[in-house]
Protein backbone atom coordinates (compact mmCIF):
# COMPACT_ATOMS: atom_id res chain seq x y z
CA UNK A 1 0.00 0.00 0.00
CA UNK A 2 3.22 2.39 0.89
CA UNK A 3 4.92 2.65 -1.82
CA UNK A 4 4.19 0.21 -4.91
CA UNK A 5 0.75 0.73 -7.44
CA UNK A 6 0.61 -3.40 -6.57
CA UNK A 7 0.63 -1.82 -2.42
CA UNK A 8 -1.82 0.97 -3.50
CA UNK A 9 -4.37 -1.65 -4.87
CA UNK A 10 -4.38 -3.82 -2.25
CA UNK A 11 -6.48 -1.70 -0.29
CA UNK A 12 -9.00 -1.78 -3.17
CA UNK A 13 -8.92 -5.54 -3.66
CA UNK A 14 -10.18 -5.38 -0.04
CA UNK A 15 -12.90 -2.92 -0.98
CA UNK A 16 -13.97 -5.00 -3.44
CA UNK A 17 -14.20 -7.78 -1.05
CA UNK A 18 -16.43 -5.94 1.47
CA UNK A 19 -18.47 -4.42 -1.56
CA UNK A 20 -19.38 -8.11 -2.29
CA UNK A 21 -21.49 -8.23 0.51
CA UNK A 22 -24.86 -7.06 0.39
CA UNK A 23 -28.09 -7.02 2.88
CA UNK A 24 -29.54 -9.69 0.74
CA UNK A 25 -26.00 -11.59 0.70
CA UNK A 26 -24.37 -11.62 3.91
CA UNK A 27 -22.60 -15.28 3.50
CA UNK A 28 -20.75 -15.83 0.26
CA UNK A 29 -18.61 -18.37 -0.33
CA UNK A 30 -15.05 -18.22 -2.59
CA UNK A 31 -16.06 -18.68 -5.51
CA UNK A 32 -18.98 -16.34 -5.11
CA UNK A 33 -16.77 -13.50 -3.32
CA UNK A 34 -14.76 -13.86 -6.71
CA UNK A 35 -17.53 -13.48 -9.04
CA UNK A 36 -19.01 -10.50 -6.90
CA UNK A 37 -15.80 -8.70 -6.66
CA UNK A 38 -14.78 -9.30 -9.76
CA UNK A 39 -11.19 -10.70 -8.39
CA UNK A 40 -9.37 -13.74 -9.59
CA UNK A 41 -10.11 -16.89 -7.32
CA UNK A 42 -6.74 -17.22 -6.19
CA UNK A 43 -6.69 -13.81 -5.32
CA UNK A 44 -9.81 -14.10 -3.72
CA UNK A 45 -8.70 -17.02 -1.94
CA UNK A 46 -5.30 -15.13 -0.81
CA UNK A 47 -7.08 -12.06 0.15
CA UNK A 48 -9.86 -13.71 2.03
CA UNK A 49 -7.27 -15.82 4.12
CA UNK A 50 -5.60 -12.43 5.51
CA UNK A 51 -8.41 -10.70 6.18
CA UNK A 52 -10.04 -14.02 8.15
CA UNK A 53 -6.66 -13.79 10.03
CA UNK A 54 -7.51 -10.28 11.06
CA UNK A 55 -11.54 -10.59 11.92
CA UNK A 56 -12.77 -8.68 9.59
CA UNK A 57 -13.96 -12.13 7.76
CA UNK A 58 -15.32 -14.98 9.46
CA UNK A 59 -15.53 -18.22 8.45
CA UNK A 60 -18.51 -20.76 8.46
CA UNK A 61 -19.50 -24.14 9.23
CA UNK A 62 -20.81 -24.42 5.35
CA UNK A 63 -17.78 -22.67 4.06
CA UNK A 64 -19.18 -19.48 3.24
CA UNK A 65 -17.75 -16.28 4.68
CA UNK A 66 -19.34 -13.67 6.47
CA UNK A 67 -18.13 -10.04 7.56
CA UNK A 68 -16.46 -10.00 10.88
CA UNK A 69 -17.82 -9.06 14.30
CA UNK A 70 -14.31 -7.15 14.49
CA UNK A 71 -15.06 -5.17 11.49
CA UNK A 72 -18.32 -3.72 13.51
CA UNK A 73 -16.53 -3.20 16.80
CA UNK A 74 -13.74 -0.78 14.91
CA UNK A 75 -16.71 1.15 12.92
CA UNK A 76 -18.68 1.40 16.43
CA UNK A 77 -15.61 4.08 16.73
CA UNK A 78 -17.29 6.69 14.29
CA UNK A 79 -18.89 9.43 15.50
CA UNK A 80 -20.43 10.36 12.66
CA UNK A 81 -22.43 7.09 12.70
CA UNK A 82 -22.57 5.60 16.07
CA UNK A 83 -21.83 8.49 18.26
CA UNK A 84 -24.55 10.51 16.21
CA UNK A 85 -27.30 7.15 16.82
CA UNK A 86 -26.13 7.21 20.13
CA UNK A 87 -26.75 11.08 20.74
CA UNK A 88 -30.41 10.57 18.88
CA UNK A 89 -31.34 7.20 20.40
CA UNK A 90 -33.14 8.76 23.48
CA UNK A 91 -35.28 10.93 21.59
CA UNK A 92 -35.95 8.04 18.64
CA UNK A 93 -37.17 6.14 21.35
CA UNK A 94 -39.48 8.43 22.86
CA UNK A 95 -40.86 8.99 19.78
CA UNK A 96 -41.39 5.10 18.77
CA UNK A 97 -42.91 4.88 22.45
CA UNK A 98 -45.55 7.03 21.43
CA UNK A 99 -46.49 6.54 17.59
CA UNK A 100 -45.52 2.42 17.74
CA UNK A 101 -44.20 3.01 14.15
CA UNK A 102 -40.96 2.94 12.53
CA UNK A 103 -38.88 5.44 13.57
CA UNK A 104 -35.46 6.51 11.88
CA UNK A 105 -32.52 8.61 11.56
CA UNK A 106 -30.80 9.20 8.30
CA UNK A 107 -27.62 10.65 6.91
CA UNK A 108 -26.86 12.03 3.37
CA UNK A 109 -23.91 10.08 2.08
CA UNK A 110 -22.71 10.48 -1.36
CA UNK A 111 -26.37 10.97 -3.56
CA UNK A 112 -28.32 9.02 -0.99
CA UNK A 113 -29.87 8.58 2.34
CA UNK A 114 -28.36 6.64 4.58
CA UNK A 115 -30.23 4.76 7.70
CA UNK A 116 -28.15 5.00 10.73
CA UNK A 117 -31.17 3.65 12.79
CA UNK A 118 -34.40 2.22 12.44
CA UNK A 119 -36.97 1.17 15.32
CA UNK A 120 -39.79 -0.60 14.48
CA UNK A 121 -43.02 -2.50 15.49
CA UNK A 122 -44.13 -5.87 14.55
CA UNK A 123 -47.41 -4.23 13.74
CA UNK A 124 -46.02 -1.55 11.88
CA UNK A 125 -47.08 -0.64 8.36
CA UNK A 126 -44.57 -1.73 5.55
CA UNK A 127 -41.11 -0.02 5.20
CA UNK A 128 -38.24 -0.26 3.07
CA UNK A 129 -35.89 1.10 5.68
CA UNK A 130 -32.56 -1.28 6.47
CA UNK A 131 -29.83 -0.04 9.44
CA UNK A 132 -27.36 0.38 7.19
CA UNK A 133 -29.30 0.66 3.72
CA UNK A 134 -29.80 3.72 1.75
CA UNK A 135 -32.73 5.21 0.07
CA UNK A 136 -32.59 7.83 -3.06
CA UNK A 137 -32.92 11.12 -2.15
CA UNK A 138 -36.08 12.10 -3.92
CA UNK A 139 -38.44 9.21 -3.18
CA UNK A 140 -37.74 8.98 0.92
CA UNK A 141 -39.05 11.59 2.96
CA UNK A 142 -35.63 11.75 4.86
CA UNK A 143 -34.11 12.01 1.44
CA UNK A 144 -36.13 15.04 0.20
CA UNK A 145 -35.63 16.89 4.25
CA UNK A 146 -31.33 16.23 3.59
CA UNK A 147 -31.85 17.03 -0.26
CA UNK A 148 -33.59 20.04 0.40
CA UNK A 149 -31.02 21.59 2.84
CA UNK A 150 -28.34 20.29 0.50
CA UNK A 151 -25.56 22.06 -1.26
CA UNK A 152 -26.97 23.46 -5.26
CA UNK A 153 -24.69 20.61 -6.98
CA UNK A 154 -25.99 17.62 -5.11
CA UNK A 155 -29.71 19.35 -5.45
CA UNK A 156 -28.60 19.79 -9.33
CA UNK A 157 -26.97 16.25 -9.72
CA UNK A 158 -29.75 14.41 -8.10
CA UNK A 159 -32.17 17.01 -10.19
CA UNK A 160 -30.18 15.46 -13.24
CA UNK A 161 -30.19 12.06 -13.00
CA UNK A 162 -33.00 9.73 -13.72
CA UNK A 163 -35.52 9.66 -10.87
CA UNK A 164 -36.02 5.82 -9.61
CA UNK A 165 -39.97 5.43 -10.15
CA UNK A 166 -41.30 3.09 -6.94
CA UNK A 167 -44.88 3.73 -7.33
CA UNK A 168 -46.96 5.93 -9.79
CA UNK A 169 -46.72 8.54 -7.00
CA UNK A 170 -43.14 8.85 -7.05
CA UNK A 171 -41.73 12.51 -7.85
CA UNK A 172 -40.50 11.93 -11.43
CA UNK A 173 -40.67 15.39 -12.57
CA UNK A 174 -37.29 17.71 -11.97
CA UNK A 175 -39.42 20.95 -11.55
CA UNK A 176 -42.56 18.91 -9.34
CA UNK A 177 -39.06 17.72 -6.59
CA UNK A 178 -37.78 21.32 -6.82
CA UNK A 179 -41.17 22.41 -5.61
CA UNK A 180 -41.25 20.17 -3.23
CA UNK A 181 -37.96 20.91 -1.92
CA UNK A 182 -38.79 24.50 -1.69
CA UNK A 183 -41.85 23.56 0.26
CA UNK A 184 -40.07 21.52 2.81
CA UNK A 185 -37.57 23.93 3.44
CA UNK A 186 -39.96 26.44 4.20
CA UNK A 187 -42.23 24.32 6.20
CA UNK A 188 -39.57 22.40 8.02
CA UNK A 189 -41.03 18.89 7.24
CA UNK A 190 -42.25 16.57 4.88
CA UNK A 191 -44.71 13.99 3.84
CA UNK A 192 -44.06 11.73 1.20
CA UNK A 193 -47.20 9.71 0.96
CA UNK A 194 -46.82 6.62 -1.24
CA UNK A 195 -43.58 7.51 -2.56
CA UNK A 196 -42.33 4.27 -1.78
CA UNK A 197 -45.27 1.94 -1.18
CA UNK A 198 -49.07 2.93 -1.95
CA UNK A 199 -49.74 1.84 1.83
CA UNK A 200 -47.09 4.34 3.91
CA UNK A 201 -46.49 7.72 4.57
CA UNK A 202 -42.90 9.30 5.43
CA UNK A 203 -42.87 12.24 7.46
CA UNK A 204 -39.31 13.85 8.15
CA UNK A 205 -38.21 16.75 9.26
CA UNK A 206 -34.20 18.10 9.44
CA UNK A 207 -32.08 17.65 12.07
CA UNK A 208 -29.22 21.16 12.82
CA UNK A 209 -25.90 20.40 14.04
CA UNK A 210 -23.69 22.16 15.89
CA UNK A 211 -23.38 25.30 13.17
CA UNK A 212 -27.21 25.38 12.25
CA UNK A 213 -25.93 23.29 9.50
CA UNK A 214 -28.59 20.36 8.64
CA UNK A 215 -26.68 16.83 9.40
CA UNK A 216 -29.55 14.24 9.49
CA UNK A 217 -33.01 13.82 9.04
CA UNK A 218 -35.26 11.93 11.89
CA UNK A 219 -38.82 10.27 10.34
CA UNK A 220 -41.88 8.06 11.04
CA UNK A 221 -43.14 5.84 8.47
CA UNK A 222 -46.97 5.28 8.73
CA UNK A 223 -50.09 4.09 7.62
CA UNK A 224 -50.58 6.10 4.44
CA UNK A 225 -54.05 6.85 5.04
CA UNK A 226 -56.67 10.35 6.18
CA UNK A 227 -55.38 10.78 9.62
CA UNK A 228 -53.71 14.21 10.09
CA UNK A 229 -49.89 14.58 10.40
CA UNK A 230 -49.64 17.09 12.08
CA UNK A 231 -49.41 15.42 15.19
CA UNK A 232 -46.44 13.28 13.84
CA UNK A 233 -44.46 16.84 12.83
CA UNK A 234 -44.93 18.45 16.19
CA UNK A 235 -43.21 15.05 17.97
CA UNK A 236 -40.84 15.15 15.45
CA UNK A 237 -39.84 18.57 15.17
CA UNK A 238 -39.79 18.89 18.88
CA UNK A 239 -37.34 15.35 18.87
CA UNK A 240 -35.67 16.80 16.45
CA UNK A 241 -34.77 20.12 18.41
CA UNK A 242 -33.62 17.68 21.44
CA UNK A 243 -31.28 16.22 19.75
CA UNK A 244 -29.88 18.83 17.87
CA UNK A 245 -29.39 20.19 21.98
CA UNK A 246 -27.55 17.54 22.66
CA UNK A 247 -25.67 17.68 20.03
CA UNK A 248 -24.67 20.70 20.82
CA UNK A 249 -23.80 20.12 24.31
CA UNK A 250 -21.81 16.79 23.82
CA UNK A 251 -19.47 18.73 21.22
CA UNK A 252 -18.97 21.81 23.71
CA UNK A 253 -15.79 22.35 24.65
CA UNK A 254 -15.49 20.79 28.57
CA UNK A 255 -15.07 23.54 29.86
CA UNK A 256 -18.68 25.15 28.50
CA UNK A 257 -20.79 25.38 31.24
CA UNK A 258 -22.84 23.72 28.56
CA UNK A 259 -21.01 21.28 27.79
CA UNK A 260 -22.71 17.96 28.79
CA UNK A 261 -20.67 15.47 31.60
CA UNK A 262 -18.50 12.24 29.87
CA UNK A 263 -15.13 13.60 28.77
CA UNK A 264 -13.40 12.69 25.46
CA UNK A 265 -16.22 10.16 25.40
CA UNK A 266 -18.80 12.30 24.63
CA UNK A 267 -18.99 12.48 20.68
CA UNK A 268 -19.52 8.60 20.82
CA UNK A 269 -21.30 7.31 23.77
CA UNK A 270 -24.76 8.71 25.77
CA UNK A 271 -25.13 6.61 28.66
CA UNK A 272 -26.92 7.79 31.66
CA UNK A 273 -26.05 10.79 33.96
CA UNK A 274 -24.95 9.58 36.45
CA UNK A 275 -22.61 7.12 33.54
CA UNK A 276 -21.17 9.82 31.90
CA UNK A 277 -20.00 11.42 34.58
CA UNK A 278 -18.02 8.35 36.11
CA UNK A 279 -16.79 7.57 32.69
CA UNK A 280 -13.67 9.53 32.04
CA UNK A 281 -12.15 8.43 35.41
CA UNK A 282 -13.46 4.62 35.03
CA UNK A 283 -10.72 2.09 35.69
CA UNK A 284 -10.15 0.45 32.36
CA UNK A 285 -8.94 -3.30 32.26
CA UNK A 286 -7.76 -2.72 28.83
CA UNK A 287 -5.44 -0.45 30.21
CA UNK A 288 -3.79 -1.55 33.49
CA UNK B 1 -1.51 -8.29 -0.50
CA UNK B 2 -1.91 -10.74 -2.88
CA UNK B 3 1.82 -11.78 -3.41
CA UNK B 4 4.65 -10.18 -1.60
CA UNK B 5 5.53 -9.78 1.68
CA UNK B 6 4.74 -6.01 1.31
CA UNK B 7 1.68 -6.51 0.56
CA UNK B 8 0.44 -9.30 3.04
CA UNK B 9 1.85 -6.36 5.37
CA UNK B 10 -0.28 -3.77 4.08
CA UNK B 11 -3.57 -4.82 5.73
CA UNK B 12 -1.74 -5.48 9.16
CA UNK B 13 -0.86 -1.42 8.58
CA UNK B 14 -3.93 -1.12 7.87
CA UNK B 15 -5.26 -2.74 11.05
CA UNK B 16 -3.04 -0.31 13.24
CA UNK B 17 -4.47 2.54 11.82
CA UNK B 18 -7.84 1.31 13.06
CA UNK B 19 -6.93 0.34 16.20
CA UNK B 20 -5.29 3.62 16.94
CA UNK B 21 -8.90 5.18 17.26
CA UNK B 22 -10.63 4.27 20.77
CA UNK B 23 -13.78 5.03 22.27
CA UNK B 24 -12.39 7.97 23.78
CA UNK B 25 -10.29 8.78 21.18
CA UNK B 26 -12.20 9.03 17.85
CA UNK B 27 -10.47 12.55 16.33
CA UNK B 28 -7.08 11.61 15.49
CA UNK B 29 -4.27 13.90 13.91
CA UNK B 30 -1.45 12.38 11.45
CA UNK B 31 0.84 12.54 13.88
CA UNK B 32 -1.40 11.05 16.56
CA UNK B 33 -2.22 8.15 14.61
CA UNK B 34 1.37 7.55 13.32
CA UNK B 35 2.35 7.82 17.30
CA UNK B 36 -0.52 5.56 17.87
CA UNK B 37 -0.09 2.61 15.34
CA UNK B 38 3.58 2.78 15.43
CA UNK B 39 4.24 3.45 12.13
CA UNK B 40 6.69 5.86 10.60
CA UNK B 41 4.99 9.55 9.81
CA UNK B 42 5.44 9.36 6.08
CA UNK B 43 3.79 5.77 5.94
CA UNK B 44 1.00 7.23 7.43
CA UNK B 45 0.38 10.33 5.87
CA UNK B 46 -0.07 7.54 2.78
CA UNK B 47 -2.19 5.38 4.00
CA UNK B 48 -4.09 7.82 5.59
CA UNK B 49 -4.90 9.88 2.13
CA UNK B 50 -5.59 6.00 0.74
CA UNK B 51 -8.23 4.96 3.26
CA UNK B 52 -9.62 8.20 3.09
CA UNK B 53 -10.22 8.14 -0.79
CA UNK B 54 -12.39 4.78 0.51
CA UNK B 55 -14.47 6.54 2.93
CA UNK B 56 -12.78 4.57 6.03
CA UNK B 57 -11.63 7.87 7.56
CA UNK B 58 -12.70 10.96 6.97
CA UNK B 59 -10.92 14.30 7.15
CA UNK B 60 -12.48 17.17 9.85
CA UNK B 61 -12.14 20.82 9.09
CA UNK B 62 -9.72 20.93 12.38
CA UNK B 63 -7.48 18.68 9.86
CA UNK B 64 -8.04 15.31 12.48
CA UNK B 65 -9.19 12.22 11.14
CA UNK B 66 -12.30 10.17 11.77
CA UNK B 67 -13.12 6.76 11.44
CA UNK B 68 -15.74 6.81 8.31
CA UNK B 69 -19.40 6.14 8.25
CA UNK B 70 -18.84 4.70 5.17
CA UNK B 71 -17.08 1.53 7.39
CA UNK B 72 -19.89 1.15 9.69
CA UNK B 73 -22.19 1.18 6.44
CA UNK B 74 -19.95 -1.82 5.43
CA UNK B 75 -19.78 -3.04 8.92
CA UNK B 76 -23.81 -3.38 9.04
CA UNK B 77 -23.34 -6.45 6.78
CA UNK B 78 -22.23 -8.20 10.10
CA UNK B 79 -25.14 -10.90 10.90
CA UNK B 80 -22.97 -11.63 13.69
CA UNK B 81 -23.28 -8.22 15.69
CA UNK B 82 -25.93 -6.24 13.50
CA UNK B 83 -28.47 -8.80 12.72
CA UNK B 84 -28.01 -10.22 16.44
CA UNK B 85 -28.96 -7.20 17.24
CA UNK B 86 -31.92 -6.64 15.44
CA UNK B 87 -33.82 -10.01 15.95
CA UNK B 88 -32.80 -8.80 20.22
CA UNK B 89 -33.62 -5.07 19.61
CA UNK B 90 -37.58 -5.41 20.31
CA UNK B 91 -37.35 -7.85 23.20
CA UNK B 92 -34.20 -4.97 24.43
CA UNK B 93 -36.84 -2.11 24.20
CA UNK B 94 -39.49 -4.07 25.72
CA UNK B 95 -37.30 -4.68 28.79
CA UNK B 96 -35.97 -1.83 28.93
CA UNK B 97 -39.62 0.17 29.16
CA UNK B 98 -40.30 -1.72 31.77
CA UNK B 99 -37.20 -1.27 34.19
CA UNK B 100 -35.92 2.09 32.72
CA UNK B 101 -32.51 0.92 33.38
CA UNK B 102 -29.59 -0.08 31.18
CA UNK B 103 -30.29 -3.33 28.61
CA UNK B 104 -27.65 -4.40 27.05
CA UNK B 105 -26.63 -7.53 24.64
CA UNK B 106 -23.27 -9.02 24.74
CA UNK B 107 -21.48 -11.64 23.07
CA UNK B 108 -17.89 -13.15 23.91
CA UNK B 109 -15.55 -11.92 21.65
CA UNK B 110 -11.93 -13.78 22.32
CA UNK B 111 -11.44 -13.82 26.02
CA UNK B 112 -13.85 -10.53 26.86
CA UNK B 113 -17.53 -9.38 26.71
CA UNK B 114 -18.12 -7.73 23.53
CA UNK B 115 -21.56 -5.35 24.19
CA UNK B 116 -23.67 -4.94 20.62
CA UNK B 117 -26.22 -2.86 22.04
CA UNK B 118 -27.22 -0.71 25.32
CA UNK B 119 -30.20 1.01 25.74
CA UNK B 120 -30.39 3.47 28.58
CA UNK B 121 -32.38 5.94 30.48
CA UNK B 122 -31.24 9.44 31.65
CA UNK B 123 -31.99 8.62 35.31
CA UNK B 124 -30.05 4.95 35.26
CA UNK B 125 -27.65 4.13 37.64
CA UNK B 126 -24.27 4.64 37.19
CA UNK B 127 -22.80 1.73 34.35
CA UNK B 128 -19.53 1.51 32.11
CA UNK B 129 -20.93 -0.56 29.53
CA UNK B 130 -20.71 0.91 26.10
CA UNK B 131 -22.19 -0.13 22.46
CA UNK B 132 -19.06 -1.38 20.56
CA UNK B 133 -16.78 -1.97 23.79
CA UNK B 134 -15.79 -4.28 25.72
CA UNK B 135 -15.34 -5.70 29.51
CA UNK B 136 -13.62 -8.34 30.99
CA UNK B 137 -15.62 -11.82 31.77
CA UNK B 138 -15.41 -12.46 34.98
CA UNK B 139 -16.21 -8.91 36.43
CA UNK B 140 -19.44 -8.03 34.49
CA UNK B 141 -22.65 -9.83 34.64
CA UNK B 142 -23.04 -10.74 30.90
CA UNK B 143 -19.11 -12.04 30.92
CA UNK B 144 -20.00 -14.30 33.58
CA UNK B 145 -22.89 -15.83 32.08
CA UNK B 146 -21.05 -16.12 28.48
CA UNK B 147 -18.30 -17.83 30.71
CA UNK B 148 -20.22 -20.00 31.91
CA UNK B 149 -21.16 -21.71 28.92
CA UNK B 150 -17.64 -20.88 26.59
CA UNK B 151 -15.16 -23.66 26.06
CA UNK B 152 -13.11 -25.17 28.95
CA UNK B 153 -9.84 -23.69 27.55
CA UNK B 154 -11.62 -20.20 28.01
CA UNK B 155 -12.69 -20.60 31.24
CA UNK B 156 -9.32 -22.41 32.19
CA UNK B 157 -7.19 -19.03 30.31
CA UNK B 158 -9.47 -16.72 32.37
CA UNK B 159 -9.00 -18.38 35.79
CA UNK B 160 -5.60 -18.66 35.00
CA UNK B 161 -4.85 -14.89 33.96
CA UNK B 162 -4.78 -11.93 37.05
CA UNK B 163 -8.78 -11.02 37.44
CA UNK B 164 -8.49 -7.66 37.29
CA UNK B 165 -10.07 -5.53 40.22
CA UNK B 166 -13.07 -3.07 39.78
CA UNK B 167 -13.92 -2.84 43.88
CA UNK B 168 -12.91 -4.44 46.91
CA UNK B 169 -15.98 -6.94 45.45
CA UNK B 170 -14.70 -8.09 42.37
CA UNK B 171 -14.10 -11.71 42.27
CA UNK B 172 -10.18 -12.03 42.27
CA UNK B 173 -10.18 -15.57 43.73
CA UNK B 174 -10.29 -18.22 40.99
CA UNK B 175 -11.84 -20.80 43.32
CA UNK B 176 -14.87 -18.32 44.20
CA UNK B 177 -15.20 -17.58 40.08
CA UNK B 178 -15.77 -21.55 39.37
CA UNK B 179 -18.40 -21.17 42.12
CA UNK B 180 -20.07 -18.53 40.66
CA UNK B 181 -20.21 -20.20 36.89
CA UNK B 182 -20.80 -23.43 38.42
CA UNK B 183 -24.20 -21.37 40.11
CA UNK B 184 -24.88 -19.83 36.80
CA UNK B 185 -25.30 -22.47 35.03
CA UNK B 186 -27.35 -23.73 37.29
CA UNK B 187 -29.68 -21.54 38.36
CA UNK B 188 -29.57 -19.68 34.59
CA UNK B 189 -28.75 -16.54 35.72
CA UNK B 190 -26.07 -14.16 37.70
CA UNK B 191 -26.21 -11.35 39.95
CA UNK B 192 -22.89 -9.09 39.67
CA UNK B 193 -23.94 -6.70 42.84
CA UNK B 194 -20.77 -4.37 43.14
CA UNK B 195 -18.53 -5.86 40.52
CA UNK B 196 -17.51 -3.11 38.55
CA UNK B 197 -19.26 -0.09 40.68
CA UNK B 198 -20.05 -0.27 44.26
CA UNK B 199 -23.11 1.26 43.10
CA UNK B 200 -24.35 -0.83 40.22
CA UNK B 201 -25.26 -4.58 39.72
CA UNK B 202 -25.85 -6.25 36.69
CA UNK B 203 -27.96 -9.45 35.67
CA UNK B 204 -27.44 -11.59 33.16
CA UNK B 205 -29.04 -14.45 31.28
CA UNK B 206 -27.74 -16.16 28.22
CA UNK B 207 -29.74 -16.68 25.14
CA UNK B 208 -29.06 -19.77 23.23
CA UNK B 209 -28.92 -19.85 19.36
CA UNK B 210 -30.03 -22.16 16.90
CA UNK B 211 -28.36 -25.56 18.06
CA UNK B 212 -28.91 -24.46 21.60
CA UNK B 213 -25.38 -23.38 22.18
CA UNK B 214 -24.96 -20.03 24.03
CA UNK B 215 -24.59 -16.95 21.50
CA UNK B 216 -25.18 -14.23 23.40
CA UNK B 217 -26.11 -12.63 26.88
CA UNK B 218 -28.30 -10.43 27.91
CA UNK B 219 -28.33 -7.87 30.79
CA UNK B 220 -29.54 -5.08 32.99
CA UNK B 221 -27.92 -2.83 34.94
CA UNK B 222 -29.81 -1.69 38.06
CA UNK B 223 -29.07 -0.02 41.41
CA UNK B 224 -27.27 -2.17 44.15
CA UNK B 225 -29.85 -1.86 46.80
CA UNK B 226 -32.01 -3.80 48.67
CA UNK B 227 -34.49 -4.64 46.17
CA UNK B 228 -35.29 -8.44 45.46
CA UNK B 229 -33.81 -9.28 41.76
CA UNK B 230 -36.32 -12.25 41.30
CA UNK B 231 -38.41 -9.60 38.58
CA UNK B 232 -35.50 -9.33 36.62
CA UNK B 233 -34.62 -12.20 36.24
CA UNK B 234 -38.20 -13.28 35.16
CA UNK B 235 -38.06 -10.42 32.52
CA UNK B 236 -34.79 -11.09 31.38
CA UNK B 237 -35.31 -15.08 31.29
CA UNK B 238 -38.98 -14.55 28.99
CA UNK B 239 -37.03 -12.09 26.86
CA UNK B 240 -34.39 -14.60 26.01
CA UNK B 241 -36.63 -17.43 25.36
CA UNK B 242 -38.00 -14.98 23.03
CA UNK B 243 -35.27 -13.77 21.23
CA UNK B 244 -33.54 -17.82 21.08
CA UNK B 245 -37.41 -18.30 18.68
CA UNK B 246 -37.13 -15.44 17.25
CA UNK B 247 -33.17 -16.60 16.19
CA UNK B 248 -34.89 -19.79 15.06
CA UNK B 249 -37.09 -18.64 12.90
CA UNK B 250 -34.89 -16.36 11.17
CA UNK B 251 -32.53 -19.02 10.52
CA UNK B 252 -34.80 -21.49 9.49
CA UNK B 253 -34.78 -22.52 6.21
CA UNK B 254 -37.71 -20.52 4.18
CA UNK B 255 -39.36 -23.51 3.63
CA UNK B 256 -39.63 -24.25 7.16
CA UNK B 257 -42.99 -23.48 7.81
CA UNK B 258 -41.80 -21.94 10.98
CA UNK B 259 -39.55 -19.65 9.22
CA UNK B 260 -40.45 -16.03 9.42
CA UNK B 261 -40.49 -14.05 6.32
CA UNK B 262 -38.02 -11.93 4.87
CA UNK B 263 -36.44 -13.95 2.53
CA UNK B 264 -32.47 -13.82 2.48
CA UNK B 265 -33.20 -10.47 4.52
CA UNK B 266 -33.85 -12.38 8.03
CA UNK B 267 -30.36 -12.67 9.12
CA UNK B 268 -30.01 -8.99 8.94
CA UNK B 269 -32.95 -7.31 9.47
CA UNK B 270 -35.96 -7.54 11.94
CA UNK B 271 -38.56 -4.92 10.72
CA UNK B 272 -42.56 -5.20 10.97
CA UNK B 273 -44.40 -8.21 9.53
CA UNK B 274 -45.31 -6.51 6.59
CA UNK B 275 -42.15 -5.23 5.71
CA UNK B 276 -40.62 -8.31 6.14
CA UNK B 277 -43.21 -9.84 3.74
CA UNK B 278 -43.01 -7.12 1.45
CA UNK B 279 -39.04 -7.04 0.94
CA UNK B 280 -37.77 -9.71 -0.97
CA UNK B 281 -40.15 -8.35 -3.58
CA UNK B 282 -38.75 -4.79 -3.16
CA UNK B 283 -37.68 -2.75 -6.14
CA UNK B 284 -34.10 -1.44 -5.27
CA UNK B 285 -33.30 1.61 -6.90
CA UNK B 286 -29.27 0.21 -6.50
CA UNK B 287 -30.18 -2.34 -8.97
CA UNK B 288 -32.12 -0.72 -11.25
Amino acid sequence: MAKSSAGRSSLSRIMQIFAAFDIDAVFLSISQLSTRSGLPLATTHRLVAEMEEFGLLERQPDKTYRLGVRLWEIACRTPGALGLREIAMPHLQAVQARIRQHTQLGILQGREVLFLERLSAREAVVNVTLVGGRLPLHASSSGLVLLAHAEPQVQEEVLSSGLFRYTPGTIQDPDALRAVLQQTRQDGFVCASGYIHPDARGIAVPVSGVNGVVVAAISVVVPNDDAVTTPFVHLLKSASQAISRDLHTAYAPANDPLATPGGRYRMLVNSSMDSMQYLPSAPRADRR
